[in-house]
């Protein structure tokens, strides 16, 4: 038996390519009273990042603190929010920061779709139903978070994953000039690093001739 | 402006994978009355590997004859025998074989849904409708129909591809055991050249740190 890679099937990357988010997310706006979440690590408020969102007048700004690990308490809590905020689910999560950020943009548009608390989920191939279409936008690199088909949370018992093939994100947006203001040791370029360890870990095929691919480019650049 | 890649979503690679496709396309069959086409090339008529596709009683199995390269007569009258044959349309349509009859199965699942002939279509995004879901057996290697976001067609006027991100087939089974009769010339792992083919030649970015990482690779093995 062989596995499925589920891949992000969208990738747009490119210095200053934040820009065309906007028009990414577009397609996401079918109706009047489409709206959509920006989950978005608040070490970004009041920052010029935060005015370079591309919110529309129904849109939702989710700031999420990840001085902490993702608990799925904060999770379950997280998407009651989104939830009691409209009449409708949003047709988009855009998750922006660093790896818990997207953890937690990704868990929160699953269980907008997967009845009862996160809890439930941790745990591999548990998650039910297909999570509302998500998009990472990430803003430091070498987390992996933006090609990984899990979100970790810490629970009650457990710290365990939502690993799934729902859990990858439909799109990521990868512009390095989001990430200048990162330590210098959080090279931008360990980014293809994470295809490594997210293909490798899951299946010691042939497939790694692709990882070892990337990670022999990465140690060049 | 930046390009936005779309991807084939999803990679099963691994010698004897070919066995897992039934496992696969079942996720299509949502109905009773589902049914898929395999849009195979008639070199395998009676052939081992027709044995082996995975037929349900509503399928329908479809040769096609790819000795002149595929014409756009030749997609409309193949895509009206698919819309006689049921009152529904397929849930799934199977491209086995090497470039064009992959580029015809693509052709194929994107006229189904999209009105009129494919010569309407030859050209950059002229696609309106999302295809019927649609995947790839490559059963030759480097042609890179198997990833690319076109299908290239010759009509009475122009020979031109259609060109969009609906093209990208949603699956794709590598199985390196159904190249094994193809010339010695023609090695499976110029496969991964396809990759830097296809995205080389859309855009000079960044990205062709990947195209290239695989083409390193490539000439390694």
């Amino acid at each position: 038996m062989f596995r499925n890679f589920k891949l992000v099937p969208n990738v747009i990357f490119g210095r200053g390519c934040f820009e065309q988010l906007d028009e990414i997310i577009k397609k996401q706006r079918k109706n009047d009273d489409s709206w959509v979440v920006f989950v978005t690590d608040d070490v970004f408020q009041d920052k010029p990042l935060e005015k370079r969102l591309p919110l529309h007048d129904n849109d939702m700004l989710l700031w999420v603190n990840v001085d902490d690990e993702p608990k799925t308490q904060y999770v379950d809590e997280l998407t009651l929010e989104v939830k009691a905020a409209r009449s409708t689910l949003p047709c988009d999560v855009i998750g922006i920061g660093g790896g818990s950020s997207m953890d937690l943009a990704k868990s929160i548009s699953l269980m907008l779709t997967n009845e009862g608390s996160s809890t439930l989920y941790q745990g591999w191939d548990l998650i039910k139903n297909p999570a509302v279409c998500h998009m990472a936008v990430p803003t430091l690199s070498g987390t992996g978070a933006e090609v990984s088909r899990t979100a970790v949370l810490t629970g009650p018992e457990k710290k365990l994953g939502l690993n799934s093939d729902y859990t990858v994100f439909d799109q990521v947006v990868l512009d390095p000039e989001l990430i200048l203001d990162v330590p210098k040791d959080q090279h931008f370029y360990t980014g293809m690093d994470c295809y490594i360890h997210c293909i490798e870990s899951l299946e010691g095929t042939y497939l790694n001739e692709f990882s070892k691919s990337y990670g022999e480019k990465a140690l060049d650049l």
